[in-house]
């Protein structure tokens, strides 16, 4: 007999979050939902709570709450809104798994509060561990919690690492698909539009994410996560660009012996695998044809043609609070870009001069969530401060 | 502390035992040479009992010891020949692991005997699975011996299977470089010499696996002995064309996820993994550089310019004593063909018919080593007298 694995999905009406429902449907025998949490997107949300009656819900927002009040809820369904309706979700008593698969830094302090309470974690989320990943894995840490990685390459890695300790672990390697600029020149890449921008050679997602894919700023940010996701130094986190996304990343361990895990390109793999660990169960997912893929390529990334990879390992290096800096910078950078506010070439320009301007003394404090936030909060008013300048150049 | 690990080799000066010196040489600390075994090549034997300093030895014919105890031998060393020899080395009772890398099946009632002493077997031998898989296994599995495989395509499957359960492994893949005629056309294959076939792209062999790498007979084998060293029906094995040999082969769980196992083409790395198993240690190799690979291709065998493959799934999936005869009739015809006695495209012929003439109630009595040797016998003696025959037409 398994054990059901009762589950808290935040994000759930988004693309991870619905990938992730279509697994639970799967394995409606192993898995239950608890607690559900998503931003405004009310109408799917309200459907999800019909078809899934969780315990507990929460929106991003009172105006997307009482909407959802509107549309008719069960009283036995306990409703709430915010940062405390999210931590409602997440520390519900029957909750054993929180998958973390809303974006940006409101899922902070829930995943903060889901640790302290003892609750397993799949993250799907880049900006817990590139801002406060210190705190968080201290914090999982001292609670014996468990991090999973969702996003495919973290997940690839945690597959080939599996039970082996750290000292057998030499390096480990991101792949990368190179975003759809893989091959256009500096010149060309002048001309990149918000529209180019967001057409991604294999993997489907938000406006954000594409860019950031286009920008190797992705792979910088994983990179940054993979650090403390295993505990390794940047010089042992490698990038190779890989644009057919077969190969989802590798390990090399310390005999010289080289694992990767590769796969269909669908979401569902790594988040059934984060929901079945350390089981693994049956999938619906057709097999990977090495044949019908025919041809793997592999190639160095190019820092100079793509200087937000650059950049990344650079904060990463420096430490403390500069992948902070890097991350709201590179935001404010890409919604810039996003509404045709700053050309792409631009979008590296504001985060080096953002990187460039944080005091040292002001970007080692980030020892509390709320030292993080203040530092974002001032690396996204000086990101802001500078598109004009830049733009000008 | 780590406790030394104390080793029997088999073929000590051929090339696959001349590695296992080279690794033992990394690892004084942690590796001890016991007993050593060879064939013929006295001089190159006296060095290595000069270097190594075993406690017993044994050579291939009585000749080779007589001229190993002219050259002169320690009174301290324990000495013998032929099978016998073959079996003090491998049940001394300070031997931990028999790497058993003597071609052909003079090793295999050294390897019975070492299982049933309780040694670790560490396999780089074809004919000792292919002829007596059933045997070997039944055998290991009731002395609780691991079977460690050194071949460089199912030690990587057994990397990626590692602690994982059977039920969770839904196919594995074997890589093969396909050999020098890949590319070949029927009518080129017709013209091969025993020079081009020699010529293998990727790894350095002896002349008979390499002739088996160029017809495919070598993944026809590998195919066989994956069958009963990870305990998987046929329909489950899987073989790619993958000229470049990067990834040495591939597990398939039944999440969906793809585990592969990749290195630089060296057989020390295999080697030192069935030595170090469980545990992992250092390396002097090259690191993988993907990047320096560059590509990587996968393409399906062609069945029908390489029968030689069908023949070996055809003899899997007959069960019982054909494969015993499809290796038989296999050495007999590659020999015929190094001495120019047979053309290259009339090896799978040769098997053909061997396979065809294997009466239903003979081929099924395999049950000892006797019964298995007759039918070896036998498909030689049969597989020769159809040479004539078959090159005539």
């Amino acid at each position: 007999m398994v054990r059901l694995k009762r589950l808290a999905i935040l994000g759930s009406t988004g693309s991870v979050g619905q990938s992730a429902l279509a697994v639970v449907d799967q394995h409606t025998d192993k898995l239950e939902i608890v607690g559900l949490a998503a931003g405004s997107n009310v109408d799917r949300f309200s459907s999800q709570i019909v078809k899934y009656e969780p315990a507990v819900v929460s929106l991003g927002s009172r105006d997307a709450l009482d909407e959802l009040k509107r549309n008719g809820l069960p009283e036995s369904i306990a409703a709430g809104c915010g940062d405390e309706g999210l931590i409602d979700v997440v520390t519900h008593p029957s909750v054993d798994l929180v998958l973390c698969a809303s974006s940006g830094v409101t899922a902070l302090s829930a995943v903060l509060a889901a640790i302290q309470a003892g609750k397993t974690i799949a993250l799907a989320n880049k900006e817990v561990l590139v801002m406060a990943g210190g705190l968080v894995m201290d914090l999982a840490r001292r609670h014996s919690v468990s991090i999973i990685p969702v996003d495919s390459e973290h997940n690839a890695i945690h597959q080939c690492i599996d039970h082996r300790l750290p000292e057998e672990i030499s390096q480990v390697t991101l792949t990368a698909s190179g975003g759809p600029f893989r091959e256009w020149t500096a010149e060309r890449l002048e001309t990149v539009t918000p529209m180019d921008a967001l057409r991604h050679p294999t993997w489907s997602m938000g406006p954000k994410i594409t860019v950031d894919s286009a920008t190797l700023m992705n792979k910088g940010l994983e990179v940054i996560e993979a650090q403390w996701l295993f505990d390794m130094p940047p010089n042992q986190i490698n990038v190779v660009i890989h644009p057919q996304s077969v190969v989802h990343s590798l390990v090399e361990l310390r005999d010289g012996s080289v694992m990767a895990q590769l796969g269909v390109t669908d979401m569902k793999l790594p988040i059934q695998y984060a929901f079945s660990y350390p089981d693994r169960w049956e999938t619906t997912l057709p097999s990977l044809s090495l044949t019908q893929c025919g041809t793997l390529t592999f190639h160095e990334p190019n820092y100079e043609r793509f200087p937000c990879l650059r950049l990344a390992y650079q904060a990463l290096r420096s430490g403390f609070g500069y992948p902070v800096v890097l991350n709201a910078a590179n935001e404010v950078a890409v919604e810039a870009f996003l509404s045709e506010r700053l050309p792409f070439r631009a979008i590296s320009a504001v985060i080096e001069e953002t990187l460039d301007a944080a005091v040292s003394n002001f970007v080692t404090s980030v020892n509390s969530l709320q030292e993080i936030r203040k530092l974002d909060h001032w690396a996204r008013e000086y990101a802001a401060t500078t598109l004009s300048g830049i733009k000008s150049k």
